[in-house]
């Protein structure tokens, strides 16, 4: 059976292939823009402050990505040659293309971290001060945990990390690519996660829903920093208010939605357990699913062939993930699909 | 006398400070976009093969910045420890904040250049081979040059650049930020210019009008190791399409715009003149002015007060530079201001 | 107790503390030497020749340390943002500062290696290809593997790494600081361990007892390119063959000595078993012993207050490391500390 | 006419070439030492009090060449992305292959330096603050100016420097590979020099005449983090005292035999300029000659061929520098040769 012309594709591959809202495209074409190298885009100062209020932070800086956030907080917080304590399977390791030695040469020292969560005690005995080591220049926890399943870190391991972080006196940072999602997941102000950490890498187009966009937020000295480091990196753009007029309706809006996200990535993952797949339904806490399937990319074909979309991250493991472009409609269709019933 | 609230800014601060058109509003607010990190947004791909057919290459890669494209252009070609034989005053050494050697690992090896133009023999000359100094890993042009006052480098000295390349072994990229401007300077096809290269930085964002963003020319197989270094960098985009939507519009109609901003400039610079400031009509060959005026930052300020932006980047440097939106009402009050006879 | 005034130090905190013997100091005092920077100091020419000889390679490079050694072939191995995919608690890592990073921009990827023995099948599984991760440069094992305690990579396991590595298409390192403990505890030539690979690290300050240096091994190229990364790291020495000329006794004349101190280290592990320690024999394959001792420090400084000095390298891990200056009256004298017997 | 075999060849390429005397080789051989990665070497500990008060400083750190030194001190003083502040022609950017950039990720920033000696104005107008530019993060001077021609910094232009380097708040590095013939053609002692200095850096193996060896002066917070530099770089050696053995003697005794040096290269100047060579004595300040002469190769050919070597390190310009090893009498050869009337 093959994708039937008038039926739209059920994306799954990532919450990162949404199209922005008319209103998103109505905003942009009517954005107030300036130099934002100059620091003049009015638009871009607005998203800037607005993300920084709701995360509690003092300052807020706009970049083309996630990857750039995050690489930018790294460089601020450490010196060459230092370790970036963090949990194995982090995002600013495994999928940010060794940024982290190359610009800033620093290495990475992993913590366990089963379901994605790292215990803090173990972050504590990663701490590194013999000087025949590297030093240890930060911890950075990521929340959601994208390769572990979108699991939501628990708010006193948070805490526990605030802790080791204070008493070893080491910058925390955290990669909340999807804290958003990690909020609607524990039903809490996103500040009530944030505010434990001294720098926050936010997403803009993944659960959120913007075209294009991350910002960085910390405080005033740290995001002074981090001017310089994103310009070295060429994040900056002129007329970015653009992509931020966008990346505003994302902020204010997007929130709203993850917790729909959630409910039909459960019932998906209910779906593929039905089937016969092996899901761990403890780790579908947000907007993720990972299965684990001999043969991911041959079952990943097939379902493409049916119009669903998801990605075989390793030989025997795929991944589904919602946004808000994916109504009931199309989670009913995606059911089917997998349940082996879509005509 | 201040500026009046019902006249424009005339803001020569930078060809980088122009808003978006109507028309590159309504593109982007209807832009088919897709997940560009999958090198699935359609508009990307659509300005990225029209940009190499433009200049004469297989490829090209869309980013946020000239700064990425440069750098990205530096990495590919270079490996650690390398020379980067270069102009003096060049930009991706003055104004790229040490990228070079903080990302690559490289430093520059200057050559003299007079008016912005290098001596191809220097270039070669600059070449090192001994094992006991740093081996020259690429040449690097820049053109047109923007701190010898956006001059354009004549034919036979590219040339003559790109025989010490081959002879030498050497990759030859252009820093072609402004290279539209060489091309509508000499009235020639850019390909002419840009042939003679491996690779070619291209910005969308100055003279020709885009809000946001760059193109890296070259080979297949070139762009395709460039894909790498974007990401590292943090240039990987979402739906970029939006931006590049508006990039497809600079592309095509800036390039018939800028001899109009050649003529002002060059109208700007003989009022200087007749003011009595230092000016050297020689180098009025393309958008930009340089005047040599003590105490830079107190004219500028004037000037300012009374609604004409300019930059003083030096104690007695100042720089104006044209764009499509300073029409030739604007530059007769601009000629006004400086003639000390604005009311 | 403290330490009787008339009784030498039983130094087992690392097989480095050795000081030089005298035929060493006498090779030493009439070495000829020339300047290694031109490449004409006959010594160190023929240290080089000599180790290349013995391990089955073109050429050899000597240099002040075994970090210098390892890092020149990462950076001559890998390009910036590539992965080196090797052991847990590899030396190259653990203990080298993070060099990997901030000179050649690239990262490490663990594989297990339960007794410091990874699987190759496991190396074959950390190979990254996808454009959206780093992609892998270089494959490095470690033998013997110090961190697990000095133990032995077994011949089918290098053989099949070999078959990773060339099927894969990536160079393949060894770090053989103590590769002549691996070939004494095997009782085969060295030759049969490292001809297996691309490149060879082997120190002469170790168990071989020289006071100073390291020999990187190589193709005639290999060792061509790494002569500029160690002049870059500093390694450019001048009249360098008074060092290699104790290099070369040590060279000579270490392997013989190495199973005794394996025989000796087999007889401590024993007496610390026998006082009721945590030692895993099955790890004691060499000159080294890792015991697992709470409280480790407290250990440690009673036994160097009755002369016997070791390592608390984790608060729980007490690491002795068996050399040539350790003769037979000296273990019985640890044995007796060790087992509370010592008057 | 060829070398005649009974005469001993007249190296004057470098003054890194000589090779240690009697009474360096018998130190050597009895050195006292230990493991220096341990800070327990007695001999390189010694020698690093003894320099750090011979130059005025709390601190020394013992490493294997003076590139290693140099680039040590950079990496403490600055952060990523800076630039270093230096004459043309510095040989830290000219003969250090890059090192500052591979590794400390910054760029030189070159001031304008005829005869070696630049203007302390000059420095000051090459600091950059603005935040689109590269911040300065050190100024490095070289004294004796190697390049220039072993030129020697006037003492009013280093209070100069210094008063600029405190008044911008940035930290002042002298490369004083040879500052020990600074101060011999100053006649001073060398605290004059150093004292106006945060580092220095001394070569015991040019002028002084050590096989082996630069030691890196500072405070003792500057040593400390020295330290770490120095093992990522692989300067981390093990019995290094019999290498400071001779470290000693040649900064005990070298010293006293630089004027002999100076005035031998006056002789063997004005013997090329009698022979019609072009040099310009006003350079010839210490013990390094610089000739400029068409065709240089075959001019050091030719000499060496008659058992005089020197360098023709660019294609117009042969240099000569003289050290301890040079005698009145080969003296007298060398300037026989030249005058073309060796026998």
């Amino acid at each position: 059976m093959t994708v039937s012309s008038d039926q739209p594709i059920i994306d799954l591959r990532s919450d990162t292939v949404t199209t922005p809202t008319p209103e998103m495209r109505r905003a942009m074409a009517e954005a107030l823009v300036g130099d934002d190298v100059y620091a003049e885009d009015p638009t871009v100062n607005e998203l800037q402050a607005e993300a920084a209020q709701l995360l509690g932070f003092e300052a807020g800086l706009f970049m083309p990505s996630g990857t750039m956030t995050n690489q930018v907080a790294i460089a601020v917080h450490t010196q060459r040659g230092e370790e970036v304590i963090c949990a194995e399977g982090s995002h600013i390791y495994e999928w940010e293309l060794g940024m982290m030695a190359t610009f800033s040469g620093v290495v990475p020292r992993f913590v366990p971290a089963p379901g994605g969560v790292p215990d803090p005690e173990q972050l504590r005995r990663a701490v590194r001060r013999s000087i025949h080591q590297s030093p240890s220049g930060l911890i950075s926890l990521e929340n959601t945990h994208n390769k572990a399943g979108g699991t939501v870190l628990p708010l006193e391991v948070i805490r526990g990390a605030r802790e080791v972080a204070s008493s070893e006196g080491l910058p925390l940072h955290l990669d909340g690519a999807r804290v958003m999602n990690a909020a609607a997941a524990l039903n809490v102000p996103v500040r009530e996660i944030t505010q434990h950490f001294d720098s926050v890498s936010l997403c803009l187009s993944k659960g959120l829903g913007a075209p294009v966009g991350s910002v960085l937020l910390g405080s005033r000295a740290f995001i002074g920093r981090a001017h310089r480091y994103r310009k070295m990196m060429g994040g900056g753009m002129r007329q970015a208010g653009i992509l931020a007029a966008a990346g505003l309706i994302a902020l204010r809006e997007g929130p709203a939605k993850l917790q729909d996200d959630h409910r039909r990535a459960r019932v998906l993952a209910e779906a593929l357990l039905n089937a016969g797949h092996d899901v761990d339904l403890n780790t579908v806490q947000t907007n993720m699913i990972y299965a684990t399937i001999p043969d991911a990319q041959t079952h990943v074909d097939r379902w493409a062939a049916q119009g669903l979309r998801s990605s075989a991250l390793e030989p025997d493991r795929v991944r589904f993930v919602f946004h808000h472009q994916i109504t009931d409609e199309l989670l009913e269709r995606a059911v089917a699909i997998v349940g082996g019933q879509a005509s």
